[in-house]
């Protein structure tokens, strides 16, 4: 069993209105020091293989059809095996 | 400047139903060795301080007030030091 961990942000140059929000929040209970916040998604993925180069490979193909949108999304994961 | 990454995931115990459409579509894509997909939140927090101490503190206060329901999700963070 493989366990993929995914992180999936906006690009640099998008604007993350979310993330805008989340910064305001913070600052209205204090934190004043906020200089910026993203917000993106974090996706677990459990796959039942023990074979690391396929699994790289699906993964990267599930990101870019599915989990992100690489036009507006950059991506990234790491994998460990786990029983 | 000190530059946060927050995962956020529900906790093992709680369903996740974006999870479960999630691994319906991998599976309708072809994907059929998932096991198990869970979706949490991703948070990039850039903070204008120097002193790691007091940023571990505020991050960790950050998270249970706003940022995570403690209730029903586990975070963790991690902190490096950026120019």
């Amino acid at each position: 069993m493989i366990e993929a961990k995914i992180c999936i942000t906006l690009k640099k140059t998008v604007t993350d209105p979310q993330g805008i929000t989340v910064k305001h929040a913070l600052e209205s209970l204090g934190y004043k020091e906020i200089e910026e916040v993203r917000v993106g998604k974090f996706i677990e993925l459990k796959i039942n293989t023990n074979k690391r180069k396929t699994a790289r490979r699906h993964l990267d193909e599930m990101c870019k059809k599915l989990l992100a949108n690489p036009v507006i999304e950059n991506y990234g994961f790491a994998i460990k095996e786990v029983k």
